[in-house]
């Protein structure tokens, strides 16, 4: 399998350059007889567009979604499913300049030297821009986990730099609030301290990291395939393969290294689990239990502070990235998250189904 | 691709259970005419293997590995290997305890709910008994990637609880020391306190959960696939496949949170890179530098003190896990951190030249 | 992998239905820095297009073809390369009278069946319009394989009905003229039969079954995998793949039935092999020889003569395809099979080189 | 995904040469709860074991299958279930001879020439013996099936060399004498001719081709996926991936080439169709109807008439095959086809069951 796929029975290929023509991609595997348009698509990418809120790139993109066939009299009908979307804004004189010179920290250097050429315009195929065929193929997913299992799949951003959203309990966010304002962020004090640093990022010409917590919750017990395609393995390698992320967590994740065995452990009890340090996946399959997952994406290394880096022909020159690029990349990727987390949970759905028999709809 | 297979050319597919007649696996894709014999991977099934150190399960298994095929006078020949490690010592009635009950926080309960069966003895097909043959399966990998390319796969534990390990430059570790002390611990001084630590937990009957970092250096520049396949969703993929992992990180990982584009951006000058805050990886290709993963591996539910669960018939129980186990499965899997990267690694140095060519042996 | 893609390394996944939006795909793992654009794909396009002569289906399609992705500056880039055909002529109203009913010996009925809903306006998803893109994605892997190998994939009609293009030694056909009649004939002689047989046809309502023989010359050897993977099961996946296709030969094909070891067997002397019975293919690996493959076509379903059929709620009916359908599918599918074959061959070349290192080029 | 691998949910995995230690393979993706064990297995290794028949070679082979894995009281568990043959009887010495030359015909020439090396000991990976596991793995396949949906899967030698079995409906043919007569021949009259031929080439050294039909009734409509993975494509790709098999028909098959439309299509009543042209696939998707495939089985090259061929340093030699071989291959291939069509089928079910839901059992 080539690497512009993912999935075994719910199979997401893409392709697509930043500054191409068009972005597209084929949805394999849809169940039939899901209702379905681009109404139901266009929301998450409204929620990943740039240029919607000043804290994010001015480059105004429609990123209006087709539908191209698997879909008949407003059902699917079991065939793969085209996606396109058209590139309308593509301001390629900006970029002219990182023709022949890699940005530092940017794929530009790996890519010429794995292929010896690359569509320079806007970062071509590794821009994030990519990922907004991730989010309309995830929207697929997301409507017929909500509508089959009432599998809610939610995230929120839980750092910007140092500053933190302070924990708290899954049960208590406010949703809602999480969508209605430009971090995604759950607390309200915490938003004014984001604005703050973003402004000050913008002004310095810098970016900063960014956190964040995916959340799916009602995913029935069963999901995930040992040894290799565990469901949380699964899930590492989609949430990894999004742009800029450098780190990827189950549950607890990397605080289990000092907790000992008789805390970690969830206890469970005839009315069911005690606490969820498992983050709702035990020996790769789900418990039933909400599924948290967090990751860490690294500050967008298209910043416009001078960097020393090389050219084509290895001379020194320095590097300023002009262009429209975020501060922050890790807060447009809270749909992009959501969206690798529901291809993993309905490809591991229709493979429990294969394989298992079907599972009780809610 | 059903459950018990990674890799993509270079495969390994695997089976067995802990208390069953054997476990195996089969390694498709190794290219032919590379020296191999038992010999060859025996050393790291030795220093995975338990039973070798008083910081381990007390458990004896001689992990024989044995070559069934593909091998034809001491050479490969292309055809797909058999491997072979028969179980001998099952002291099976240890386990018919918890026949009808879950550990807390053992995948026991996910496996009832997915199949409606299962084989209970030593954890089934869940114990990280399986791990055996990865480990055998990377030792093919390991060969061929340090014959043709010099590259070098190696780990170190680098946290037991809250004992760290100083940070240390990856170019001074000394891995012979690593590899004589039974903690994989590159520093001499955190040897004892691991050791005290490990006693204390004994004592209580409760394990401990770990960290450990992997290197792979002279890994050649180009390896990885976008969008899907990057190298280090697929590091992601294999290594949070491994039993009790929680939390993968690729170079500075959930630090880059914190650090701003000018300061995580890794600068080049005609001399090559002048720091490695990516990990050894950029837009999900190889750079070139060293890649470096680190993982957080929970503590084991495996204890003697006493936790609430239920049984098959859902009442409350209370589970005492008796057998024999390791108060720190952490540290045993060094050898099996190394065999999944060197699987991931040996499967994209294939599907480089698949699609790109040959690469520039060392 | 769900079941709208094809090939390991070079894969295509395609999208679209007869009478929807458009047909598209995407075609993966492409090498870079070929040289390509709709130019070198638009005229196998155009062999395969409808209403070109009176011997087909009149319906106008202007089948043409756009890439999307993946190319930059006139090279391909590695990355994937999205196509699109966008529908123009499609008189849906046609149509609307087999809605509700199936036509017998179509895919009508086990689409409904499996799926419950159907695309019913031109056969949908299984109408012989799929296949343009199939013949758009052969056209990137015939255009590598020559430049790079000096391969040529060729087919010719070697039978209509009971009329036989007499046999002919593969190195006296003369493909300009093959390649310059509307029945892809080798013989002249025969053309006239053919052309008379199909005015028959036309006014008896009825269709035809026919024969077709595709060469592959210049592939070298060494390429298919044991055990499943073997080249020859492959092509057979690739060519029993296409609409209409009921049986597949490899060589001699089932005249080895009355053949005897010592009659079939390729002699080999050191200026080569003496005959080529086996069709190019030993142990599921190429030999060097010319690869020849033959495949049966049934006569199309959609006819005018009424047949006996039933509708969704089982009830008796007759069935008259209007529409515009070609008397013998068979013809329009010689560049159909060259393309197959074309990827076929394409993506065991990249594995040959992924496993084996680099083949030596033309 | 590797050569070695067959399947995507049912997934069988192979290993082992002619001569090695063991053949072996691993089955993933198979249903929990199935009851299971070697003796469910073992009779349709007897039937496709060598040495059985003064028919086949002489050739003693045990072909103790061996369940490892994946099945715990009596039933299987859902996961991978590892299977072994040791090789006994294994008389090296006898194919010394041909170590460094290629006999005519067989893939000794192309594994050396992919390869560079190869296992020469009774044709190693290459040799028919590697069957053995798949006819183990697809006795799974038919145990489930048929347990579940009452399918039988079953063939029968219908001609070798020009002693044609008379067609004979398939309803009426008695499957038990089938099986119960050395040459799988449903026709008795025709077994004293098979007999005699046979005889003849025994004496004069020489081997002989054959046909066999085999037939999988009471499957259920809707198995297949367009496009590549047609059901039809997926059985041609098992079919032709069994050693020696030169051409594969679905139904009709090449007869189809002759017939008009209004003949070969399947007629539909309320009653269910009218015939089977179509040999139980429509569109790729099993409609319901019996499936029935053919396929040719060229004569083994290895045979005691001296022949032409080169040795390694491409000089010319004249090669004698002794060893101990069939005067006709297609025989033993009656369990080895069914066992393919197993597989095929199984996997398709378990798609079906992953997209569209529970098939309602028999």
């Amino acid at each position: 399998m080539a690497g512009n796929s993912i999935g075994q029975l719910f199979k997401v290929t893409t392709f697509g350059e930043s500054h191409g023509i068009a972005l597209g991609g084929i949805v394999d595997g849809v169940p039939p007889g899901l209702e379905l348009s681009e109404a139901d698509l266009q929301p998450d990418l409204d929620r990943r567009k740039p240029g919607t809120s000043r804290y994010t790139t001015p480059r105004r993109e429609d990123d209006e979604v087709q539908i191209l066939s698997g879909v008949f009299e407003g059902k699917t009908t079991g065939t793969s499913i085209g996606l396109l979307i058209k590139n309308s804004d593509q301001r390629s004189k900006d970029y002219s300049e990182i023709k022949d010179r890699f940005r530092p920290g940017h794929a530009d250097y790996t890519y010429q030297q794995k292929y010896g050429i690359r569509d320079y315009r806007g970062g071509g195929r590794s821009s994030a821009r990519e990922t907004a065929i991730r989010v309309a193929a995830g929207g697929i997913a997301k409507k017929y986990l909500a509508q089959h299992f009432g599998i809610k799949i939610r995230a929120f951003l839980s750092q910007i730099g140092d500053i933190q959203v302070p924990v708290q309990p899954l049960e208590k966010i406010d949703w809602d609030f999480v969508n209605s304002n430009p971090f995604f962020c759950p607390d309200k004090a915490t938003i004014e301290k984001f604005d703050a640093l973003i402004r000050e990022l913008k002004k310095a010409g810098d970016s900063i990291g960014a956190k964040l917590t995916v959340v799916a919750e009602n995913v029935p017990v069963g999901l995930g395939e040992p040894i290799f395609d565990r469901l949380d393995a699964d899930l590492a390698h989609a949430l990894m393969g999004i742009n800029a992320v450098k780190g990827v967590e189950i549950g607890d994740g990397f605080a289990v290294v000092t907790q000992r065995g008789s805390q970690h452990r969830d206890e469970m009890t005839p009315q069911g689990f005690c606490s969820n340090h498992a983050g709702g996946i035990l020996g790769g399959i789900s418990s039933g239990q909400p599924i948290v997952a967090t990751i860490a994406l690294k500050p967008t290394s298209s910043i416009t502070i001078p960097g020393r880096s090389v050219n084509l022909q290895n001379q020194a020159v320095e590097v300023v990235t002009k262009g429209r690029h975020d501060p922050c990349v890790g807060i447009r990727a809270v749909p992009i998250a959501e969206a690798m987390v529901a291809i993993v949970l309905m490809d591991h759905l229709l493979r429990y189904q294969g394989q298992c028999g079907l599972k009780n709809e809610a």
